[in-house]
C-alpha cells in the first residue's frame, strides 16, 4: 500500500513538502529563500536549517543572474557535491561543475606548497579563474578560507560563494569570515553544513530558474 | 592562527573527535559501533545520531568479513554515495560500489515496469547478483523496500544492508521494515539519514579494516 504510493515520486515530494510546510506554520521566509530552505530541510529531515540557513541581501538574484550568464563556472570542494548537482538542468543553462582536489597538479601544488589539497584545489581553480564563478563549499573550512583569501588579493571575483562547510573545528569559524566580506553568499550557522546542505542551495536555484523557463 | 591549524588535516579530525568525545562523554557503545556513530557525527554535526543508529547483531562482523572477502560488490541508489566512498580503501580490499540508476538500461526497465528508477536500479543489479553483496541505500525508501522484496523471494541474500533512506515519506517507513527482516543491517530510526550518513558509516567499517590491517 505504501508501496503502490512510493512508485510515484511527483506525489512523494508534494507530500514531503506539504509536511514541511504545516511543520514551518507561522514562519515566513522570503518567496526564494523560503524555497531554497524547504529543499535543504526536505534533503536532510533536519528542521534546524530554518533557522540556521543564512542569505546576504540579493545573493539569490546573483545566483540567477551568474547561473543565466549562458557560461557559469561552478567550483566545488567534493566530488559528492558534482555527483549530487543536477547537471542535466545545469548543463541547460550552459553551466559546469568541477572539483580538482583528486587531480595530480593539485596534490603537487599542494605536496610543494605545504597546504591542503582543499586549498590547493581553491588555488588551482583561480588560475584558470576570469570572474563570476559560484564557489560551493559543503565540507572543507580550509577552502572556505583560501576562496575568502584570494578575493582579498584580488585574485578572485566569485559572483556567490556557497559556503556551508560542516564540522567540530573551523567550520562555524570560517563561514563567520564569509559574512563579514562584501560577497554575495548563502551559509548556514554554526557546525551544521555538508555535501547534502549544499546540494540541496544549487539544486533549489536551479529548480527555480527551470520553472521560471517553463513559465515562459 | 585558526588557518595554520587548519592546513593540518589529520591535527582537525584528532581534535573534531575529541570534542564529540567530550560530547557522548557517559555514553557507552560497543566498540565498532561508536566508531561508526562518532564518524556519523562528524560528517552531520548532528548529536542526533547517537540515538538513531541502529545495529542488529553482528552486522559489524557481517559488514567486515564481506568485506575482507576480496571481491565485495556494493550497490547503491545514489552517485553520491559512489563519489564518497573511500574507494581506494575499498579497491586495496578488492571491492566494487556501484549506482545504475542513471543507466539506459535501468531507465528503460523502470519505464516498461511502471516503478521508479531506484527501484529498477535494485532489480538491475539483482539480475546478475550473486550472494553476498553490501545494499547501501541513502536516498530513496523504495530501493530499500526493493531490496527486501527480492530477499523474501530470494532473488537477493545480501551480506548487510546499510539502509538508512532520508524523508518525510516512506523513509522511515521503509527502515521499520527493514528491522522486521533477518537480514543484518545498520540503520538510523525516523526520518534523518541520507547520503552523508551512509558514506560515513561504509567509510568508518573500511577505515578499521584498514586499521586492523596496518597493526598485522
Amino acid at each position: 500500500m505504501i508501496k503502490d504510493f512510493l512508485t510515484n515520486p511527483a506525489a512523494i515530494e508534494e507530500k514531503s513538502m506539504q509536511i514541511i510546510e504545516e511543520f514551518l506554520g507561522k514562519r515566513v521566509f522570503p518567496p526564494g529563500e523560503g524555497t531554497v530552505i524547504r529543499r535543504i530541510i526536505h534533503s536532510t529531515a533536519d528542521f534546524d536549517y530554518a533557522d540556521l540557513t543564512i542569505f546576504s541581501p540579493g545573493a539569490l538574484e546573483a545566483a540567477q543572474e551568474a547561473l543565466l550568464s549562458g557560461k557559469c563556472r561552478i567550483v566545488t570542494d567534493t566530488q559528492m557535491i558534482v555527483a549530487g548537482v543536477n547537471k542535466a538542468v545545469l548543463a541547460s543553462l550552459g553551466g559546469s561543475i568541477e572539483c580538482f582536489v583528486g587531480s595530480e597538479s593539485v596534490r603537487e601544488m599542494a605536496a610543494a606548497a605545504g597546504i591542503t589539497r582543499s586549498m590547493a584545489n581553491i588555488r588551482y581553480a583561480a588560475r584558470e579563474s576570469g570572474s563570476g564563478e559560484i564557489y560551493i563549499i559543503g565540507n572543507a573550512p580550509t577552502a572556505l578560507l583560501e576562496i575568502l583569501n584570494l578575493a582579498d588579493e584580488d585574485r578572485l571575483n566569485p559572483s556567490l560563494i556557497i559556503g556551508v562547510p560542516v564540522g567540530f573545528v573551523g567550520a562555524a569559524e570560517s563561514k563567520e569570515e564569509l559574512l563579514e566580506r562584501n560577497i554575495p553568499f548563502i551559509s548556514t550557522r554554526g557546525r551544521k553544513g555538508g555535501s547534502t546542505v549544499a546540494v540541496a542551495i544549487l539544486n533549489a536555484i536551479l529548480y527555480m530558474l527551470q520553472e521560471k523557463a517553463g513559465q515562459r
